[in-house]
């Protein structure tokens, strides 16, 4: 063993090992959409209606049939019928030539209607409605699938669920998704002077604090720790351990992993399967290792505490990725510069909140008329606020962007 | 209400009415160690006894009486008897004066010991050790309580657990730890469009995505969601909503805040107990309105998702300080950048994670030797990573440091 630590291998090699070596997939499960956020979209999810699944106002005001209105304007106003109100949520009915309907944000546009006249430019007069002002055909509606098509991809395998994407799986039909299931993944620790946690240590003894540090972290990552307990510096001993451990996605053994008489996990991973790196040159956490056995990942950490957690850190992410195929390149949350693509405006004395699509250094923001809700809120990558003071970033100009979705490589 | 509308609460005002209005805190509850990571911490948590909790050697050598060594040298080494061996792990003998007994590194002292020298300065001869140098008392040792006094205050209340306070909560050995309790935060959509997540809509209907979006949120958040379903736009069965709702921690009411006839929300609100604001000068989100019933936030989002997501973000951090008393300033994974207190030394080659404490832009790196594992883990905020090209960064010098806790205010 002294020999393989002769050459410690730099932290990067020791990734890229990871990433090049053969490890099992975890399969997929259905879970509620609910529960869904955080988890890792198995499969594209298709809008299974049109978005907006109807005609519908994009404004308060009158439906009208736009040829009806044209010519119109404050001094010859055209003068509708007004037929009744389609209000929010009722199922509209129908016009025709010469009529009206009273509308509001969000209501469906009666059959026969193909605009709205926004309420500024009309007025009600004894069950008719003066219209001041002409419109052209699908003015200030929303057409049905003007933001999505039926069967068209609005959310790519790969994906990490956010709110807004369960807000957006919702809307488009669904209460339960396909997610990458979390993959189980064992915690072993060895050492003699171990004893379990909520126990009072005798003199030589230690609390095995690694394991719950370790299944926290786990956790926290989005996968389900399962706690395998302390097992004695025994070769026989470590080897049904692990055996055991194989039944889970992948293994973490802390402590045993240095070049001593007792650090006997090396040989028992090279007994089982292979030793793909051990010893990385890296500080605390050299005694680091990793292997494979029957395509499972086996991590193995330092059993000193400080150098477990660090070396974690470090090279699980990485078998995380290949466990579900997806790799976190950056974090909700986190913010990048990035230069504009085009003007942000913003009213002084507001603070603006603009969805951009950040990508490669460049921020595009994204169309936010109301037609576009749905689409742009899972285009969009990121946030610039416009502080109160300002009146808008201009084309160019570097921003701060915060990102609002984690961004995924699909391996 | 339209004239509540007419004066906006600027976004940095409303957090402040937030924070200064009278809302009941949560209590506190009991959760297993391996359960706590990301909880609150309801209590200091003190050592239940010392660490380290007997003389442990910090080094692989001999546990040796300092005065037997005194004057030891390569060229006129002291000759002392080999009585024995003590394992990690094990419980120690004793020596007396003229003996040696091999030790490693977290092996437990022999009585009569109190230094350990080095297995690079000695060398085993027929039952026998030659000592090439001598060792002052306590050398090579991490003395009982040398890191934590039994009585100590490890952890303070407040604090956000993150893995490594669980590994050091098990050294000190706790299995439980008393946590604030996850806020309770309940869910109502109102809007007569709506239908229930999965139903299928028709012309005019929209499903409810508000409230899934908000639950994921809620609960990524550290709270409990509690979907309370729909409620139709009106007065009293709004009312009735809002007062069932009242038997969580906080409320959230997404729809029906604007100043349209059918908004009514802020006038269920007002009439139940206050509204704090109503009308904020940020786009989207601007009719975002918080009250306060018999102590309970009640937080009212616009129904437009984009808004609503975004409001959310925006007010409910400083919802959930007030219910928690602990506000975060930065989450774990933030980069700040401060300058070195003094230098952190590093080989060419290696990474080496050096632990800091980063306060007002300033980084200290925390003692790293064997005997403050367990403190320098609950003290340091963060890591500063040299990276294998550098020997190291020099006092003064600026560096990235990534955090690794939360930091968070007290209220």
């Amino acid at each position: 063993m002294g020999k393989i630590f002769a050459e410690r291998t730099p932290v990067d090699e020791a990734i890229r090992q990871i990433s090049r070596s053969e490890i099992s997939r975890v399969g997929k499960e259905s879970v509620e959409i609910f529960q869904a956020c955080g988890r890792i979209l198995a499969e594209d999810v298709i809008a299974k209606w049109d978005v907006p699944h109807f005609d519908r106002s994009a404004m308060d005001g009158y439906a009208v049939r736009a040829e009806d209105t044209f010519g119109a304007s404050p001094t010859n106003p055209v003068i509708l019928r007004l037929v009744g109100e389609v209000d929010i949520g009722e199922k509209p009915c129908c016009i025709e030539r010469g009529k009206a309907v009273r509308v509001s944000t969000g209501s469906a546009l009666p059959e026969g209607a193909n605009a709205v006249v926004m309420l500024e430019y009309a007025k009600e007069i004894e069950g008719s409605v003066e219209i001041y002002r002409s419109v052209t055909p699908w003015e200030n509606v929303s057409k049905r699938g003007e933001d999505v098509r039926m069967g068209e991809v609005v959310l790519r395998k790969g994906e990490i669920l956010q709110p807004q994407d369960v807000g957006v799986l919702a809307s488009l039909g669904y209460s339960e998704v396909e997610v990458i299931r979390r993959p189980k993944v064992a915690v072993i620790a060895t050492g003699n002077e171990l004893i379990e946690v909520g126990m009072n240590p005798e003199v030589g003894r230690v609390v095995n604090s690694n394991s719950p540090m370790l299944c926290c972290a786990i956790r926290e990552m989005g996968c389900e720790p399962v706690y395998m307990g302390i097992v004695e510096d025994e070769f026989g001993k470590l080897r049904d351990a692990v055996s055991k451990a194989l039944s889970t996605d992948a293994v973490i053994v802390t402590g045993g992993t240095s070049v001593g008489k007792r650090d006997l996990v090396p040989e028992v991973v090279e007994e089982m399967g292979e030793i793909i790196f051990h010893g990385v040159s890296m500080k605390p956490g050299m005694p680091t290792g990793f292997g494979v056995i029957e395509g499972k990942p086996v991590l193995l950490l330092p059993g000193f505490p400080v150098a477990c957690i660090l070396a974690f850190y470090t090279f699980f992410p990485e078998i995380l990725a290949k466990l579900t195929g997806v790799r976190v390149v950056a974090k909700r949350g986190e913010k990048v510069r990035a230069r504009l693509s085009r003007r942000i405006p913003s009213q002084p004395g507001v603070r603006t909140f603009a969805r951009v699509v950040v990508r490669n250094g460049i921020a595009s923001p994204v169309r936010t008329s109301g037609s576009g809700i749905l689409t742009s809120m899972v285009k969009a990558n990121g946030i610039v606020v416009v502080p109160e003071e300002k009146e808008g970033f201009e084309e160019g100009e570097l921003v701060e962007v915060t990102l609002i979705r984690d961004l995924v490589e699909v391996l």
